[in-house]
């Protein structure tokens, strides 16, 4: 027999992730019941993921229920806000408990490790997708916001960017390499790390930020649109994993690391003279210089205008 | 040139629904962020709808927007919780301006009229499918949850449940009855109606409530299991439409009355001597009293066990 929707949302999904004092009704009844922090202000996203859109068809169930939980913390890594609760809604084409087992248990992992419950959610028959909406909170004033960015400022990047777009190449077996080089850009790719920490230490010093979702370029060009100014970067500068190293030339890995989506790094930009040094202590990432914010608009790779494909970033309807 | 995803966003998703003050900062970041009122619970849900699934391929635009939103607001209606804020979710096959157009002013409408803004979303490529996260607020202690229901409480519905899954019948084109009869079925269907004044009117007042999403019976079986309790329905109580007495014999409006779905009314009890007309006029809908909360576990209808194909309400795997 097959099992039912109620049975199977009752068993997986209703004590997912950290068991918080402030879920005063969680997964069960028609809405959760929450109690915000007083005095802080309330920051809400939602991200959906979809198979064969955001990742391959059969991409193992535990990485798929990290990566939407992921994708979704970075959007309020990139504010700057401590996440605190997540509701779930799942379209899922069939009922198999085995599946729903370690996709939850993927979440619950992640969810946990950053103090998320787990308070409702939704599931629903159709082709795979899955959307999180997320709840986080900031001191009032003091989120992390895109249009900030001055003249003068420096760009910054955490982590390596494109090693995750490198990533999914391997997962679609298209980038050739010993396994040693290629495994940590796959991790990369299945196991994003939402940058929470580095998002709270930049609270009151970055002048803006951004998540990298669609690709640094694009992104980049989202945040210079925001603040009304331009970004000049230098590719020298573009810091690279060494995994990247073995598995790429130099221009392609140059190019992946502009225009190759799902990083989930933090791009964002430092009045000149912060203590770039301390920051990186304090967050526990590494983050590089990458180039310098301008008077005018738009992107600028190495004295060059972006290219169009890659600056207009990640567009899923192109 | 098709247009794309951020300028279809920016166009017509960027400032749905009411304007608010509590709105800090809305769409057009990497998440919103809003001030919540002191000393209220924050009330979460979160529901998907697919095409093909919870409405027919080729609905119009602007009543799949308004239903998107329709479904979470009547979440927020069983917990007694006034709405604020929305995010949505949206997959798409294809970016269609007009689609897009008409959809973002059903879903608007909606919004306005229950003070909702539209604050953040996501917009996917893929087969369709929308979700919406809603938020609201209800005083600390006061929601109304499934699981308050006593033995000797009365069972009381809103509206004339029914009526939306035979106006999908209509929309299949499977009900025959002149056009009149018809009509008033069909735009149940189509335009749900969900009951946040009776909620208000409910909290402090009804001892458990729940919306019927997925029929009468089924979501009786959910409050009765959340409340330890039985439920006995009387059918010749179940309220009925005119439209219902012109377009079905009694069999089956009944049988429609107890397993359909879709109907976004409230299901709940009421202590034994509730003034239930005072609550009628304070709400503005027609409530019904329907049965008895009675000993044990379980719902009849007439003193029979409700059969398993009703009783179990609308489940997606089955």
């Amino acid at each position: 027999m097959p099992i039912g929707e109620f049975e199977l949302i009752e068993r997986y999904l209703s004590r997912l992730g950290a068991q918080r004092d402030d879920v005063v009704l969680g997964v069960g009844d028609d809405a959760a019941l929450l109690r915000p922090p007083p005095g802080l202000e309330l920051v809400l996203a939602t991200d959906t993921i979809v198979e064969g859109e955001h990742f391959p068809a059969g991409m193992a169930p535990a990485d798929i229920g990290h990566r939407v939980l992921a994708v979704n913390l970075s959007d309020l890594a990139a504010m700057g806000a401590e996440p605190a609760w997540a509701l779930l809604a799942l379209t899922l084409s069939r009922a198999d408990p085995e599946w729903m087992r370690e996709f939850a248990s993927g979440l619950h992992e992640i969810a946990r490790q950053h103090g998320v419950a787990l308070v409702g959610g939704d599931t629903t028959a159709g082709p795979f997708t899955a959307t999180v909406a997320i709840a986080g909170f900031v001191p009032p004033g003091q989120a992390l916001r895109r249009s900030g960015a001055r003249p003068g400022d420096e760009i910054w990047v955490s982590g390596t960017p494109g090693d995750a777009a490198a990533g999914l190449q391997v997962l679609l077996g298209q980038l050739d390499a010993p396994a040693d080089v290629l495994e940590p850009l796959q991790q990369k790719f299945r196991r994003p790390e939402p940058r929470i920490g580095l998002g709270l230490v930049l609270r009151g010093i970055a002048s803006a930020c951004i998540d990298i979702s669609d690709g640094l370029a694009g992104d980049l060009g989202k945040l210079c649109a925001a603040s009304g100014v331009g970004g000049d970067i230098d590719s020298t500068l573009l810091p690279r994993s060494a995994a990247m190293r073995g598995a790429m030339d130099p221009e392609a890995a140059r190019r992946v690391a502009l225009a190759g989506g799902d990083d989930y790094e933090l791009l964002f930009t430092l009045p000149p003279g912060t203590d770039a040094a301390a920051l990186e202590r304090a967050a526990g990432v590494a983050i590089t210089r990458i180039g310098l914010v301008v008077e005018g608009t738009g992107v600028a790779v190495d004295g060059e205008p972006v290219e169009r494909e890659i600056g207009h970033g990640f567009d899923h309807f192109r």
